[in-house]
């Protein structure tokens, strides 16, 4: 591809937070930046649990790449899939070969996908939740769901249908288990003649002793407590050991489920393996202090792709961990130009958290705890300043509070999900 | 299927304007109503246009059919295929024979499909609009076609990227073909490095010797004008007699054009085949004056899929014959229950319009005209009105303020379109 100039080209993989942040972080400096995404549009993740529950619509959450970057005249955007790194050459090549990029310094920021812990056969059965087609597909299948049961021929079979299954008891799978049965008992019932959907039965299996495994056990307790509060029926120490379509097998216990949802494990981009560098065993990059390479210090890895550490401590896989690492990268790299030398990173802990059903949530910062309500208005507050970027705040805002105030979802579309064929 | 009592049994085929007005106007009246989609949801198909052209969210423009019936104590939804209908038995079978449902009345109103005058093939190559998935698939291709412009590696390569061919001239082809120059003009090119989305063309092929060939001539000219003006290049006598991938022919001349739209000619939904009635070249079923066919006195066709007459008159294929002739059916039914004979329909003509752009629209009422921006208002305070049933109808107006005052286009999100697998 063509480059604007002589000055030095930064190629960064991915238009997530860590991909996004680091080009914005360069936005003033005398580089030629490029931001490779195999979408077009950049996804608010932490609130991707509201769209496949039909809270939110993915237009709300989203915003294309190109757009977020239209005032930064140093940077462009490709819609491209970087299939292959070649460090020796210094160059990115994507869409099998039809184009190649040449770097000066690369970030790799291309993120992780859920682990099916070596089926990814199950990957068909039980979709996960990282991206925006993930959240279509478990907003679909959902409302399938539902749909299904009250055409059902036998009793068994609509009550399979009424079975929901999350695999995962990290903040994903509580987020996704929470909301599930308040959409099946508050909004849906009004609406079927057949089946009554407040009948449905959803279940939160986490392999671990308890649910949060990153949080104080305190928190975790008492996510379990709202979690059944809300009818959600949470088993921790539940290992699935198999899934094939209508059922889960809980060691050598099956399940009949007509829907499972996996937010269980993560594995990084498998990007990261013609990098040559080490990797740990979710295939994450085993980066410097300075969030570079060992024997390239032109390459970065940040986000959730990269196992980093700070301080001597390992930095969590969440969204904060991608915003901070990603614009720590660009800034070394600016240091690289000016002759001067890197600089460790430094993660800033501004606490985790996770809500549950309508109006609770759990939060943990480095001195203290938060839960129930003012933790819910908390994470509120949080994730709006955080969309602040965004064009689509305010429409996020009326959506929110209809759906609050209402029990209403506004965004119940199944689509059939044609694929293009364009050109 | 169950029923909940000895009520007559009406079967509705289709959640669109027909079938959904049908079980409205059936809400107070001793019976059963059964109402049969093959998608959850109820589209506002006059805006389709708007969410191909990433104006509006899919969200927007939809709502649950089961939700718009929720307080209809008479009527269930099913979401269910109809793939043939026993009028001796009086039977609707669906999903290929899981489901059955017998019927006292029936109302179909399955509507149309696009015609691709015997060449189906072509429908991969230039999708069209009568569905949410066809306004998904749409705008997905719209939005790649630039994506692809930006990564070219030739000029040729990049100009057919950039030009956009909408085939047929009737409503949908103008208004699709009115947004795409202000989108590709306004919107797009700040975003854009490599290319000037504000060179893009859009062509508009017409077979006929006008544009609205059911409108009034003069309003015809007048929307080419508008068109004009905006910068798509009108042809009329263009006759489309070839499309492979990036290039259409128009006779024996080959355009070059990576994406191109159907909008030419109807071909009513095939289940009609199955009531033996007669048929028109289209495949709509030809219907008595009281909307049934001849032998069933029972079943009646409405919408897009029968050939009306009111008053000796064809009534169009547009929304309001739609509106208007399925609860026409209904109370013809609820007449043959009371044992009165039915009433011939009587359709009400209250207007065609288009909109052309941004802020332009031709309007053509019984007894006057109305074009340029006073028909464009009193299209946005019309559509408004109709759009009342749903809940969306704030955001809409947010969604399109925002767009009218600031040319950003909200809903720009390029989706995967992965199959589901559920289940």
């Amino acid at each position: 591809m063509r480059s604007s100039g002589s000055r030095p080209r930064v190629v960064i993989i991915g238009g997530g937070f860590g991909g996004l942040y680091a080009a914005r972080a360069l936005k003033h400096e005398p580089v030629d930046v490029t931001v490779v995404d195999r979408t077009n549009h950049h996804v608010f993740q932490p609130l991707l649990y509201q769209v496949a529950t039909a809270t939110l619509a993915p237009t709300d959450i989203t915003a294309p790449i190109r757009w977020l970057l239209r005032g930064q005249h140093n940077a462009r955007v490709l819609m491209a899939e970087a299939t292959h790194i070649d460090v020796a050459a210094r160059r990115v090549v994507c869409d099998a070969g039809a184009l190649t990029l040449d770097y000066d310094y690369l970030i790799v920021a291309a993120g992780a996908r859920h682990s099916y812990f070596g089926h990814p056969e199950w990957e068909k059965i039980a979709p996960g939740l990282k991206t925006m087609d993930d959240a279509i597909v478990i907003r679909q299948r959902f409302l399938l769901a539902f749909e299904r049961a009250e055409k059902a021929a036998t009793d068994a079979e609509r009550q399979r249908w009424l079975t929901f299954v999350v695999v995962g008891g990290g903040p994903t799978g509580v987020e996704l288990a929470g909301m599930l049965p308040l959409i099946a008992r508050r909004t849906l019932p009004p609406e079927f003649k057949n089946v009554d959907p407040a009948t449905s039965r959803v279940l939160l299996f986490e392999g671990g002793p308890r649910l949060l495994a990153n949080f104080h056990a305190e928190l975790g307790e008492r996510a379990r407590q709202d979690l059944t509060e809300l009818g959600v029926e949470v088993r921790t120490g539940a290992i699935v050991s198999k899934l094939e379509r209508g059922a889960v097998w809980v060691g050598s216990e099956p399940i009949a489920a007509g829907t499972v949802f996996w937010a269980a494990g993560n594995e990084a981009s498998p990007l990261g393996q013609s990098l040559g560098a080490p990797q740990d065993k979710a295939g994450r990059v085993k980066v410097l202090p300075d969030l570079s390479i060992p024997g390239h210090p032109e390459v970065f890895v940040v986000g959730d792709q990269a196992e980093m550490v700070s301080r001597g401590k390992p930095v969590p896989g969440v969204a904060q961990g991608a915003m901070q690492s990603g614009p720590w990268a660009a800034r070394n790299i600016v240091r690289l130009i000016a002759g001067r030398s890197t600089a460790p990173f430094n993660y800033l802990n501004k606490g985790d958290a996770a809500t549950i059903g309508r109006y609770r949530a759990v939060f943990q910062f480095p001195g203290f705890n938060l839960s129930g309500k003012p933790a819910w208005w908390f994470w509120l507050l949080l994730h709006i300043m955080y969309l602040a970027g965004f064009r689509n705040r305010a429409i996020v805002l009326i959506e929110w509070a209809y759906s609050y105030f209402t029990y209403q979802r506004g965004a119940r579309l199944i689509t059939a999900g044609r694929i293009a064929e364009g050109g």
